[in-house]
């Protein structure tokens, strides 16, 4: 995909922020919007490894970068990185950030179910109040957030995961139907298997997990069928192999037969 | 429906927990838990008049009753309410409780947001997470939680009472799986327009109204679909006419065109 020719930072403004940045589709985000000109603030944990890739984009595309240091699982991460980036004209945003555990909802503890709740829901939403708020004001700006298939069947033994995922996938198409009214393009992309290290990390070795890795998307993939869709759509599941199966779990299994095949797999 | 059959204190325990008891649909399944033998704690803001109700279901089903007040919207209500409820023995729960703003995400205030988003998906999970456990625990118990129309679509101008209905379903029904296997009967019901003092307040006057109110269920039928589901189904629909809509939604419209349909009754 030629980013260049989108030209995002004449359309929304001179600044990204990608919330969740250091690897995965929030790398694939901070690299494919900083090739259509926009200046990237790069949040996450891990801070070598986000200097690393802000000095790789700014080789590589000529733009600006700076490196916000956050935990999206602690209450304030959100207020304290708006705050660190409220000098920039920051026109678009992107919230890839998630956090997962595997387990029953009742074997796993409340500190755990809260964490997941902070970086899945709340952090998203605080994120999501601010930004719209404040392209809203300015006429302009896009919003791109992830969303999962595990949002879309419900997920046993992931069930946080992807009820949070449900939330930001909801809470993003309605926000997108209200942003069109303001000049602000709001998409929320629904992806399925994509091979990430996260991902990686939870894949099965041999011939199934050699067969779930050539299934899965590449980040760059994802990245490319979200941003295509900006001001064109508001909500899309990306790759052909993840729309086949939200359209097989709709059409023709009932709610209980696609959380059972989910879970399924953790069994 | 003839709840005494269903004898649910034999099957669940003594106590059920109706959490948003006051009104509306809560207040119909107090009824209903009460005709099947359970006593209940009836939990909501108004302590005059679930007292009333209390009185009213000792006299008409002979069970005990116990009132305990408190605002889900407050952060620290969950923890309160079980400590008031804690010895007794409680083998139901129902989730009820819910609260909405119509607005833009944009417009709306983040005390606003926080407040939906503690009675919507904070709370429900802190009461989720405890009585999932609880009846692991003891190895039988029963969760019938409310969901809705607005959850399956996404909906703006009242984005986040839809995200929050969107995580509620997600959640139930993938804890309803996991509890399959440690005795215990999850449900999740999703429920169109519903006849109850809040939705009344919100519909327009006139021929519009009516034909609202005439298409709408009552509560009593919400409840009677729920129960009657509880160990048979996870996930359901309520109302032939709800499930007509959802399928008509997920077969024929695309996630965009859902959302616009649902955002254009409040433009």
């Amino acid at each position: 995909m030629n980013y260049k020719e989108l030209n995002f930072r004449e359309k929304y403004g001179e600044w990204a922020i990608i919330l969740g940045a250091t690897e995965g589709i929030g790398k694939a985000f901070a690299e494919a919007v900083a090739d259509s000109g926009m200046s990237v603030v790069l949040v996450g944990r891990r801070e070598q490894m986000l200097n690393e890739l802000g000095e790789s984009i700014k080789a590589r595309f000529g733009v600006d970068y700076r490196v916000i240091c956050a935990d999206f699982a602690q209450p304030d991460a959100a207020e304290k990185v708006i705050a660190a980036a409220d000098d920039l004209d920051i026109g678009f945003m992107s919230y890839v950030a998630c956090k997962h555990q595997f387990g029953t909802v009742f074997n796993t503890s409340w500190e755990d179910h809260m964490a997941m709740l902070q970086v899945n829901v709340l952090s998203f939403m605080h994120f999501m109040k601010y930004y719209t708020t404040k392209f809203a004001e300015r006429g302009r700006g896009a919003i791109v957030n992830m969303s999962s298939l595990t949002g879309v069947t419900s997920s046993p033994y992931i069930a946080q995961y992807g009820a949070g995922k449900a939330y930001i996938m909801k809470m993003t198409e309605a926000a997108a139907y209200e942003c069109r009214k303001v000049g602000v393009d709001v998409v929320v992309a629904t992806a399925g298997s994509t091979v990430t290290p996260t991902w990686l990390k939870n894949q099965p070795g041999g011939p199934e997990g050699e067969a779930a890795r050539k299934n899965a998307m590449m980040p760059e993939e994802v990245v490319a069928e979200a941003l295509a869709a900006l001001g064109k759509q508001r909500s899309i599941v990306v790759g052909e192999r993840n729309r086949a199966a939200v359209h097989h779990w709709q059409f023709d299994m009932t709610p209980d037969e696609a959380a059972a095949y989910m879970g399924s797999f953790y069994e």
